[in-house]
Parts: structure tokens; sequence; C-alpha cells
């Protein structure tokens, strides 16, 4: 699967059903897009909010969505490019793997509150991401 | 944060608060608990069920649940112990590492169905892993 933008990845995940609750799977070592352990956090994006841009100078942000719906918005600032890429447990589960060096904004399509979790190369370090003002770049809902 | 029981380390995660959303932690490079990374996946447990007795030969669990309430009952059977941890992103956030060679078994304490990650220290190997009726060893609710 792909998104047709260098430097991002769409991995298709199982789901594994079980009679007490399935297993969602999320990166195993080895994976396409892992690479070292850094961090491993979850965050939780309120129905029709938006967070971004942020662009990750060093970082590789690999992103599964457990709960809800999420719209990321990917922009490659030299090629002029976007990308939107919807991911749920439901429909969409995959893993999408994001290069450092590209923007990125991603807003909650679900009802409710929606929860990404995000497995990086590495901890979090403000010194290597730059945030923007979500006006600077275009964002489109992909409902 | 301690529970007793060798083999058995609690770590308070701390949740950062933003406006569309709050940040949870979950793990980083260097953490209490953190080894080599292997697998990440999600296990959803229903409300009342329970999934166990399973006891991990040479796996380090990194137990974290966002979502709902998860009571897991550790039972050391050498020592002939057993110890109750109930985790949840409200009241009782951290992360539970249990060392290879204890018993586990977890319960949905949550009215909805819960959802917990586990960040191990090796891929999934059925061959690794030794798995018994939950009834072998005593399951009490610690609600």
């Amino acid at each position: 699967m792909t998104t047709g933008m260098l430097g991002v990845l769409l991995t298709p995940l199982r789901q594994i059903p079980s009679l007490n609750g399935p297993i969602f799977h999320a990166m195993k070592a080895g994976d396409p897009g892992c690479m070292d352990f850094g961090e491993a956090y979850f965050s939780l994006i309120d129905s029709g909010a938006i967070k971004g841009w942020k662009r990750h100078t060093r970082m590789t942000l690999n992103l599964v969505v457990p709960v809800g719906r999420i719209q990321f918005r990917v922009h490659d600032e030299a090629a002029g490019r976007f990308a939107n890429i919807v991911l749920s447990p439901t429909d969409d589960y995959a893993r999408l793997t994001v290069s450092p060096g590209l923007w990125m904004a991603f807003g909650g399509l679900d009802a409710q509150t929606s929860m990404l979790l995000n497995i990086a190369d590495l901890p979090h370090d403000p010194a290597e991401a730059v945030t923007s003002e979500l006006d600077r770049f275009r964002w489109e809902w992909a409902r």
C-alpha cells in the first residue's frame, strides 16, 4: 500500500479475533518503518479538532490508530505536494510511517475523541521538531 | 511505586494536557523496564471477561492501559504469591513491567471494552509462552 508520497509508507496491520477481545498488531522489530526504539506515546484528538503543523528533522513516526478515526495530512514542502491518509481500527487498520523532513497535521474524524499511538525512533526532543500555525499550509478534511 | 512482588514494577506515567487532546506517555528508551524493542500490540478485553493464565519464559511485558480499566493478577508460583494491579488512564495511569517466569491473567473492570498496550522486548513467539486454564490459579476481582 502506498500514498504516492516519498517518505510516507502505509503498512496494513492484522487484527486477531479472540473470545474475550481481539489483538491489534502495532509494530514488530524488523517491520517496514521499524528502526531503533526511542519512545512510544499516545496522542488524543478531540472530534473536529486539528493538531499541527509539525515537522520533525530527525524523528521517524510510526502511527497507529486503535480508537476512533484520524485524518493525517502530510506535506512535502520542497515538492509542493500533500497527501491525506485516514486511519481507524475498523476499515483502515494500518501503520503510517512518516520520515523526517515532512510536515504533518492530524484531525479527529470521529464523533468521539480519537487516539493514536506513535512509536518513534527517538525520545521526545523539542529541538528536533519545528511547529507552525495551522493556517500556514492548506488543511482539507477528507471525510 | 511497587507491588511488593519481585519481577513486577509499577512506573507512574505522565499525561500532558493540551487544547485539542492530551498526550499520554507510554515508554521511553532508558525507562525502567525498557529493554530491546521486540513488538508492540494492543489487547482488548471485554467488560467482565478474563484472559489468562499465561507465563512467558523469556519475554518482559510493559503494559499500559490507555482505554478503560484493567485488573492484572500476577502469580509467582514458586513463592506462592499473588499481586493485583489495576491500571486505567484516569486514576492509575502507570506502566506495569512483568518479568518472565511469572503467571499473569487480566480482566476488564470497565463497563465498556478496555484496551492495553504491551511493548515487549521480543516479537511474539508461541514457543516462549505457556498458557493454562483460568481455574488453575485463583482469580479474585479487586473492584
